[in-house]
């Protein structure tokens, strides 16, 4: 199963006309990443048929109501429900002891632990988090209040085996293939032949950047650097664009500009603000600087890879 | 208008099969009550079509998530829509420094007032608040922590006035007759003429009562106490009343002798566990200790004094 991502809530600030607070789960292969958790996260999970069995951790982006109310009634759920398993929670400092003072949580037995795993406000950027098979890596964004990004690398695999070059190095053994895409060295019929020699340059494992809320800046750009999903507010257009200024965050244009800049895959938009109706005018906005955008719909799945393999077709590979 | 009350969430503990998180709004003729106010309860105001701007009060009875988490989100979005009136929290200790120390709380310049009215672990009932023409009073349940129970009595009116009883005293004039039902003493055409003369005995103004969560106890049958409608918890069907006495909760049974004992007008049954499907094995079971019975269905609007205009009804006065 390639990994997807499904936007739990695309609204900013607050919830309207069906659009619901910040949320959004990223679907790895084993584990389950939650990233913001505003109030109703588990509701909307529930919602698009999202198990919370393999969530390994949550990251928060920053401590404004809207992102992350909902990490009470979650971990609350996941204590009534029974999980045993520990969950990693990343979030700016401060999180840890919302979480413990909380009077519900403090009482209650929780069945699992969690680990906080709190950035300071001096924080700039580096791994917060590494699973079985990627790594999570936060930066500081430019918001009203100190608020962090998060992008996940997925590993990569090995590059593509060439197998006529080995048949003339003298393998023949498909055995002897597996082992050379491993990385080992083996000796065929004409002696020793190293996987370097055979193997193309390693393939880069799926990437996705969860870059909100911001003004565009350096932390952004560095997290979407040619990621293959980049997920941006835009919380306004660029006719509003004094607002994203007063408020700390991006136009669709700005967020277009970032992931042109970044050479991200593809874009999708989110975190719009209540005077919007639709999504399709950031949509426009967006595409006249960077094409391979979308505006988020709530509880749509979207591969991660997508605009990878949209790339692999068109060239006919 | 008469008053009525919209269930928000009927669901126990954790939201299951499209059942939400308590809470509860009650709309008088100029205020709206809410009463709990779990995870997600701004939104579920928002399906329910219910404004916000008349809100006065928000009434809690116990500091476990499901019941008062929400309140995090309802304040922060007062706030961004710019409510300026002032209102009142009621609930148990703990629950206004649960509010001022989270983050976003804090740091957001709030434009309105909160007063908190924090009932000590040592209350045991009261009067805990007064609006224009109703008066709040809370009393101690019985729970796994310290919980309370709130009960609405809305101003009564005069009796009615016996208007050929006033003539065959010698008061013939309209003028007189209003002042007659507001209690004055009038001068009619045979001298003086009290008010008590011709006037009924005063109505009571229509009663609610707000039970949950609890086992069934003093404190919930003093709070029905011939209420026109009792919103009783039923966590539990009789044949689980096992679990109900370890959670300290209530059986559909059990609330329905509480109704029964305390003379209530109507009973509504809520706070179903996720072990039930379907709210009719609640009212069945109820049915058969206290007829006058429903499953409360969330967002449909009931009115308080419903039992009363049916009573009025059946004896055709």
């Amino acid at each position: 199963m390639d990994s997807y991502l499904v936007p739990l809530g695309v609204s900013a600030a607050v919830p309207f006309g069906g659009r619901h607070l910040s949320g959004l789960a990223l679907r790895l292969e084993h584990d389950l990443l939650l990233f913001d958790c505003g109030e109703a996260t588990q509701f909307r999970l529930r919602a698009a048929g999202v198990r919370t069995g393999p969530l390994k951790a949550i990251f928060v982006t920053h401590l404004h109501g809207d992102h992350y109310y909902g990490i009470l009634g979650l971990l609350a759920t996941l204590s009534l429900v029974g999980r045993t398993d520990p969950l990693t929670v990343v979030g700016p400092e401060g999180l840890a002891k919302f979480v413990d003072a909380t009077p519900a949580m403090e009482s209650r037995q929780r069945p699992f632990e969690i680990e906080f795993v709190e950035l300071p406000p001096t924080f700039s950027s580096g791994v917060v988090f590494k699973g079985d098979s990627y790594t999570v890596r936060a930066a500081r964004l430019d918001h009203t209040i100190f608020a962090v990004g998060y992008r996940v690398d997925e590993a990569g695999s090995p590059g593509h085996l060439n197998v006529e070059l080995a048949r003339k190095l003298g393998v023949v053994d498909p055995v002897q293939y597996g082992r050379l895409k491993s990385g080992e060295a083996v000796v065929g019929m004409l002696g020793r032949v190293e996987s370097g020699e055979v193997l193309g340059p390693p393939l880069r494992g799926p990437s996705f950047a969860y870059v909100t809320d911001t003004r565009p800046c350096a932390g952004g750009v560095q997290l979407a650097r040619d990621v293959d999903l980049l997920y941006h507010e835009s919380t306004f257009l660029d006719k509003d664009a004094e607002r994203a200024v007063v408020t700390g965050h991006s136009t669709a244009r700005e967020a277009a500009e970032v992931a042109k800049e970044a050479g991200a895959g593809e874009l999708l938009l989110s975190h719009f603000s209540a005077r919007y109706r639709e999504g399709d005018a950031f949509e426009d906005e967006a595409r006249t600087v960077f094409p391979a955008c979308r505006a988020a719909v709530e509880l749509q799945r979207y591969d991660v890879a997508a605009s990878r393999n949209r790339i692999t077709n068109a060239n006919g590979i």
